[in-house]
């Protein structure tokens, strides 16, 4: 059946669907009502023809600057993310009244990704035009994000603004016990004044 | 972004896909080239226009009987099988050289799934009308598919048919200390002569 392979094979392409799972979905589409495929083939197409990127931060958006670069009631504080899912996980903390910049990446000259690739020129240009007084780097706590944040911050020097990065250590509810070293290390190094 | 919230509900409808894993689907198809999600909405709707159950056996098939039933080479043995992809599992083994019945699903009195519902008066047509010498109960190893197996068995006796089922152990590679009690019950109970 090869309409079935197509599927499997097209389920197989999103990330973190091996051929099993892919095999699953497809099998399901064929037992559950029509409507189903439907909405999904329909809401796939929907979202690459109404979703584009933020001509400001970057982020994900339907309209031309999203509703975050719109405000004029936040912060002149930007936060610097990797990627649009980070606006959203950082928006629902309800802590960070300010804007974002999202990278769309992160520095990896293994695979030619450069600071012109992640365009932080237009982060520099934000920094310098829009009275911005602090740039949080909240990329992940990588080897890659950690670089990132270390260019950013060399970038800002020459602008007097204040940088900042997030803080990396134990996450909350963890256990020392299954905790690994570079994690409980970054723990110490960080610790704060109680 | 309504579009994307609709995606990743549709996302969230398929089997074994919770939100935070459609979120990631809905944020892939965003970023990667509009081709992929062509391809997938695609495949979506043509394996649903294309694949139909095989009229005789009901497993999922283009033509309208399907490869195994249109062979006439193979043993006068049915394998009967809860759905279409233990089918294709099967026929992976290369150890089974006959034909099947796709039930569909298992007996099970308290989602409204009776003989009828399972259209066991196809199986025993087939096995009154195609000489079979022999049917393999091959649903799950599970409560609701062994009472099928049962219920599947009583209806086959007045036909001198022989009915086997599918022998339930310890899978290959499994180790006594982690496997269930019920497993080794059923191993024990099971065993061949050496």
């Amino acid at each position: 059946m090869d309409s079935l392979n197509e599927l499997i094979n097209a389920f197989s392409s999103l990330p973190a669907i091996g051929k099993k799972s892919a095999t699953r979905l497809a099998y399901f589409i064929l037992k559950s009502d029509r409507a189903i495929a439907e909405k999904l083939a329909h809401d796939l197409l929907l979202v690459k023809d109404t979703i584009k990127k933020c001509s400001i931060c970057g982020t994900y958006t339907e309209a031309d600057v999203c509703h975050i670069c719109s405000s004029i009631n936040r912060e002149k504080v930007i936060c610097v993310v990797e990627q649009s899912q980070d606006v959203e996980m950082i928006e629902s903390t309800g802590e960070y009244m300010g804007y974002f910049h999202v990278l769309g990446g992160v520095l990896s000259p293994l695979n030619g990704i450069g600071p012109k690739e992640l365009k932080l020129d237009r982060l520099v240009d934000r920094v310098k035009n829009e009275n911005i007084i602090e740039v949080i780097i909240a990329t992940n706590p990588t080897l890659e994000g950690d670089t990132t944040a270390l260019y950013i911050s060399k970038l800002m020097e020459s602008y007097g603004t204040k940088v900042s990065r997030i803080a990396s250590g134990m996450p909350v509810g963890g256990d020392m016990e299954y905790i690994d070293k570079q994690t409980l290390s970054r723990s110490l190094k960080g610790r704060t004044a109680l």
